[in-house]
């Protein structure tokens, strides 16, 4: 795989087993707290189906914290994936801990650029904040659907286009005092690396358009699109979060078979 | 009608009517060369399904140009509608000046926010950069699903959400000479004014999320979502356009009923 920057990587980026980075991920918010500290996720589960039955596949499983929200819930099967064998590691450890509702949950190192799922398999396919890592997405999106079932749903989470577009995304400031988020680059696609808990984290730019249009040419039915912002109640919450009425951070997703 | 800045209008803004705003706007490149003048519509051509025999309504026809273009692809009849009298006179002169194809055209004026149509009566809804003007996007939508025979599209262009999200849309230049355009204010919706030909132009903002589920809502299935952005071509014919690299300027979409 050769990013647009021409490095050639041995194979996927790998970033969550790097040590520094697993230390800073460690220590997020989302990390200690599980999906009650992801601000995004009251918006992403109202996006779900009922998941009571459902197999389901979390692709970019992380934690395993979806997982076991959804076998808790009472789905069926979860398979959870990753390409990150520290992740997975502390996902079962995680899992133990939880208890019981853990045996519905199979979880299996697996490279999203080069995935190979069963077909008609699934009644969910779930992502949170994993797909801008791929260089191969149009590739995934055709597995994923034929690994669903007929009226069965894809739900992600992307770090938004315009969160990412720019060479240097970081708050700036007019000669009026006036703050904003930098767009450039934007329609130029490709690989932004980005300092993010270690150096040279890749990830993959595309517009909005092309994003959507890529889950529309896999054959699914666009449903649901929605450019996160907090509500008013998280604002008063968390105050911190006010830089998220500025600009898109994230970019929610639902779709159907 | 009231506007988010509490102003109250006597009607529909008709901005397009005020002596010194089309004074502007009939220099700019689309109004004198038409279609042509429009970098985004060779894109947007794309979009449209197969004209000849169709019956089309164009919401927002300006000038006429796209009503013109249609009825000489083979269109069975054009119905062009706009808020302005003045672009309707205007669209008239040209279709006379144009020879016998505007026989197909009919002008009508009709303010979009509270538009009545037939039902089952159009193969094709178009509408170029006009329906960032309206409040009650989601009725017109509603109204024009209904219109739309079974299998119709609705093809539109629209400012983009970041082109219009700011309280400053202007580039800017940071302490290290670098150019962006700023995002501020995205996830607030609601008026814009702007000084664009004349003072006080008033235009809504919605996310990219609100603006597709409207379509999504109103009984359409989304078949196409382009950020536009200049062809290699084109820019090397019009360097100006290198801005539009940048930023994402328009939305263009495609939808089926």
């Amino acid at each position: 795989m050769r990013s647009a920057a021409g490095y050639k990587w041995p194979m996927t980026q790998n970033i969550y087993d790097d040590p520094n980075f697993f230390a800073g991920y460690s220590q997020l918010r989302r990390s200690v707290q599980g999906l009650d500290g992801a601000p995004e996720w009251p918006a992403l589960r109202a996006l779900l189906p009922d998941v009571r039955g459902l197999d389901i596949v979390d692709l970019g499983c992380g934690y395993g914290w979806f997982c076991r929200w959804a076998a808790g819930q009472g789905a069926r099967r979860v398979l959870g994936l990753d390409v990150s064998a520290r992740m997975l590691q502390r996902a079962a450890q995680l899992d133990a801990e939880a208890g019981p509702q853990g045996a519905a949950i199979t979880y299996t190192r697996a490279d999203l650029e080069t995935l190979a799922l069963p077909e008609a398999a699934f009644g969910l396919a779930y992502s949170s904040l994993a797909l801008h890592y791929l260089e191969n997405l149009a590739g995934l999106l055709a597995t994923v659907h034929r690994a669903l079932l007929p009226g069965g749903r894809l739900v992600f989470s992307i770090e938004h286009p315009i969160y990412m577009a720019s060479r240097h995304p970081d708050w700036i400031t007019d000669a009026q005092g006036r703050r904003s988020w930098p767009v450039d680059s934007y329609q130029i696609e490709g690989a932004r690396r980005t300092d993010w808990l270690a150096p040279g984290v890749v990830k993959q730019h595309r517009t909005v358009g092309t994003l959507l249009n890529s889950v529309m040419h896999a054959g699914f039915t666009l449903a649901h699109v929605e450019d996160w912002g907090p509500t008013a109640a998280q604002l008063a919450a968390q105050p911190a979060l006010r830089d998220e009425q500025e600009r898109p951070m994230m970019l929610l997703v639902a779709a159907r078979r």
